[in-house]
């Protein structure tokens, strides 16, 4: 019987360390190499416009953003945008975020900061900016940073620190274009997929 | 006896099997989906000063930073920032770090970037720029990219990565402004909460 | 032998929860405070080259970049980069990624952005740019955002987030320049640390 015992304990032993070593590699191996899958679920999301108005030399009381910088041959006047895909052209811009497409609706902050076209032979820009939110439901910044391919219906952009109700986060922006009369309105659909 | 013996083992298996689960479930839950909470300690805090001096015309021996972009009707001589809080004005710098609010301290590294003015009806700005470390206790880069609302006391502007001692980190930096006789001074605060 | 056996139950218990503190700790760890320590082993490795050639007012069939900005005293033309070390020169690329130095090999995607010569006593640039891949082996975006100190023959730059292939991924990418026939090319290893 001590025999059957020893066996038993021994059957306990494998199995309890089997177990140790399964649950515990499962857990590490979610931060390691090349098995390094994480969850696809966005641990929050978030589903806004913002609305461009470009200045053109006549619409100082509406416009929301600027060119700022052009190349040689480019847009000397500051007032219209570069022929060649406005390749070179830098945009300042203070966008006003809403919860819907209609620019007159009250703002829940400011899309600050700006955008570059980058591209030769097709229309596409950086875009350096943030989502500065101050509203009853979100108070934070939200950094975006990346290649926005504007031809595409829809473009991911990298959403790449955050501050306040953000802090910390990290994940990818949908953008979209909607036509709404007379001025630019981008839909941003952001999935964060790391929260804190 | 027997019944017991069984039974004490089952007991430990139980209790093992509990402990295997608890522990590593709560280690594996760190880094998933809406539970995500991490925790708030930083893994590593630094305390700096950089001290930006604006290029006016006439201080070429001090000057730290020069205005190299702005709208129209902006700052046509980029002498001189552009009326109407700045907006669109784009301003290249290469500021002393230093561990003191003294701009004659030994520097520890260069605060290296852009800022560019990026709101109409106050001051605020977008911030593109990196901390290059290069002292006995701090070798390498750090990157600062976000909204700094100037006119807040203090301001958190995301740390999205970094290089050398501050390889893949990320954090948060708290900014605030030093009065020093007539230049600006910035404290930044860094906090990180991603560490390797 | 009752009591040997509880000794030998005992022994079992010490060992097996002292295995399961080893491993369930060691995972935990990995996401944790100040010894938040993770693996150095890359989850994704690119090598790749990109190839730039600035505009000078002579080379437009050629030229994959444009001097859009410059600081007082500097690139009045912005057909030629500023005396002193180029500082606040502000240059738009769309350069073709290829994956060997060879400039006229079949691009497997754009580098598109802008990088900023901003040191007063050496060259270095901040880099704010994306890969833009779309070859049969990777499609996505790559965003970077940091220092790249030129004069140094290998610099390490943060790779702050990305989209596609590289959705969420983060990593260092080590730059370094080859010397072919009058152009500059850079060649850019990432080894990413996160991927999904």
């Amino acid at each position: 019987m001590k025999k059957t015992h020893i066996t038993h304990d021994s059957l306990l032993l494998i199995l309890l360390v089997a177990a140790t070593f399964f649950f515990t590699s499962s857990s590490a191996t979610s931060r390691t190499t090349d098995s390094n899958k994480k969850p696809l679920v966005p641990c929050k999301k978030l589903d806004l416009y913002f609305h461009d108005v470009l200045y053109d030399g006549h619409n100082a009381a509406n416009a929301t953003s600027s060119i700022v910088a052009s190349p040689v041959g480019g847009s000397g006047t500051r007032t219209a945008l570069s022929p060649s895909f406005h390749f070179g052209d830098v945009i300042v811009f203070d966008d006003p975020v809403t919860l819907d497409k209609n620019i007159h609706s009250k703002p829940v902050g400011r899309a600050q900061g700006s955008y570059i076209f980058d591209a030769k032979s097709t229309y596409s820009v950086w875009l350096g900016f943030a989502f500065v939110l101050n509203s009853t439901d979100y108070k934070g910044c939200i950094t975006f940073a990346g290649a926005e391919p504007v031809t595409l219906k829809t473009r991911d952009v990298p959403v790449v620190g955050g501050t306040g109700d953000f802090f910390m986060h990290r994940g990818i922006a949908t953008t979209s274009d909607e036509v709404v009369d007379g001025h630019l309105c981008v839909r941003v659909q952001i999935r964060f997929y790391e929260c804190y």
